[in-house]
Order: C-alpha cells, then sequence, then structure tokens
C-alpha cells in the first residue's frame, strides 16, 4: 500500500514570499533582504500583509517553489498525495488556490486537495510543511520545508530540507 | 480530553434537497414526491442537478437543516467539533460554504472548518454523514444521517437517525 503524503501549499509549493516582497516592493517600494526576515512571522516580517493576504489574485498569482511541479509529480506516482492547506481563514484564497493548483499541478486531483483551519485531524504517514505547529501534532514522519520565518528554530523533531531536490532523494 | 467530532455539511447541516425540490419547481415546475427519491443519488434524482451545484448561490442560499442550529450549538460547548465538507468538487461552493457557515452558524470558528475532496484521511472519534462512502472508512463510531438517496440501504455499520433531536439525545 502507497504511504499517504501530506504536503502544505503556502511556503512549500506556493512561493508567497515572493509574492509578499513583490507586492511590497511595487506598493512601497520597500526591498527587504531575505536575512532581515529571519524568526519573523510573515505577519511581522510584512507591513501590509492583511491587506495583500486579503487581495484578490494574490495567491492565484504567486509562483510555484522550484522544482516543486517535477518532484511533485513524480511523488504522485508513488505515494497517496494529498494537498493540505491552512485557507480557512482567508475565503478569498479558496477559490484561488483550486485554480492555481489545477494550472500549475494539473495532475493532481481534486479528491486529493484538502483545506483546512487547523491540520491537527489530518492522519498521514508523513507530512512536508514549514510551520512547526502543523508538524508538531502531526504522528507520522515529519519534514519541515526551510522559509526565513522558520529559520532560527530548531525543536529536533523535524527533518530539515532547503529544497525539493532534496525532498525528491528522501521520498523518491 | 473532548471527544472529537466530525459533522458532514450537506444533508446533514445544510437542507440540500430542499433547495434541489425547489429549483426544479422553478425552473421546470417538476414537483417530486421525497419517496420517489429513495435509493437514487442526488445526480440521479434530479435532472439538472450540475447545473444547480455550479450555479452561484446555490449553497448559499439553502436553508440549515431543522434543529442543526440549536444542537450544534449545544455539541460544540461539549466536543471537539470539526464541520467536514466534500466541497472541492465544486470550487464555487468553497466560499459560499464559508459565509454559509458565519451566517447560520457563527459560533463555529474556521479553524474547526475543513473543505476536502475525500474525507478518508480525516481522523475523529465520532462521524455524522449521511453517505456511506465516508462512513465506511472512518476509524472511529459513526452516526448515518438519512436522507433519500440512504434510505434503502443499510450496511449494519452505522447508527441511523433521522433528525438533530435523535443526534441530541446521543451526544449530549
Amino acid at each position: 500500500m502507497k504511504k499517504r503524503l501530506i504536503v502544505d501549499m503556502d511556503g512549500v509549493m506556493s512561493d508567497i514570499y515572493g509574492q509578499f516582497l513583490k507586492h511590497e516592493f511595487e506598493d512601497l517600494k520597500i526591498k527587504q533582504d531575505l536575512n532581515s526576515l529571519i524568526g519573523k512571522s510573515e505577519n511581522e516580517a510584512f507591513l501590509n500583509h492583511d491587506i495583500y493576504v486579503n487581495s484578490e489574485n494574490f495567491f492565484y498569482e504567486a509562483s510555484p517553489i522550484e522544482n516543486s511541479i517535477e518532484a511533485l509529480e513524480k511523488v504522485n506516482l508513488k505515494y497517496d498525495l494529498f494537498i493540505v492547506s491552512s485557507a480557512m481563514q482567508f475565503p478569498l484564497s479558496l477559490g484561488e488556490k483550486i485554480k492555481w493548483l489545477n494550472k500549475h499541478f494539473p495532475f493532481i486531483h481534486w479528491k486529493q486537495v484538502v483545506f483546512c483551519g487547523s491540520k491537527e485531524l489530518i492522519n498521514g504517514d508523513i507530512m512536508i510543511d514549514d510551520h512547526f505547529k502543523n508538524l508538531d501534532t502531526f504522528s507520522g514522519k515529519t519534514i519541515l520545508f526551510s522559509q526565513p520565518h522558520n529559520l532560527n528554530r530548531d525543536n529536533g523533531k523535524h527533518l530539515r530540507v532547503s529544497n525539493w531536490k532534496e525532498i525528491e532523494e528522501i521520498l523518491l
């Protein structure tokens, strides 16, 4: 039986930092260095965070993270793959996220997608996520995807990866 | 620790049959008897099923099922309640379902809501649903909410209820 793999969207498949930085530069002419964002939540890091996440097309126009498409296409054949996104806080994002997945990851069926408020009731064998709060309550194997907000922490419970090539090496 | 209770939306909280019957009467002047719907899937039962479920406000304008609001308000205090809806097939429904919940069930926080394609990765102690496919793969206690499509079947695995008063008696 295939192992059930749970993959997060924002910050793992979707380059949300890139979107924040792009919007901040366009709107405010602010150009933050990635190093200055280390350890800050996205909410702390970006002045207009709440405006952006509630803006039309913010999630739809995000770029896929490098190599995520190629890697997930292969991973999808070997694992019982589910994309699980904490999207419920931003109702506008729900439809956009489905459209985004259909556009960039057409090999992922709608039956493989879950939008939730909390990931604590998600059951699986492996989880890839950039947030400790999601990984800490998961009962299976956990992989932490590096993003500026999590770079200054390590609770020793999760395997840290920095890109999709590393994930491929672990999973394939 | 509170028990985790998983409650379905369509056909358990939301009167989707009422919506289909109302639209069919308004559009086609068809007035189906509930008995004639027994054992038919919603897709088989309603001629314009696919048009309706993809129409704007179809899900938003559905009425809550009798006594569901009063019962869930009490249940919400005693259980770790999650609303889990197979909404992913109809992208338009995602935003509407959140709005519908906020309107009729304002005591339910967005952290308690999950939209998915398949419920097989949902973990909990008790599930209330009107579909065998969701209950059959659930590891906890299962409660089947009667709807015309499930009335002619019984696989002996689930406790059948016909209304929210019966659910209150079981849960409270």
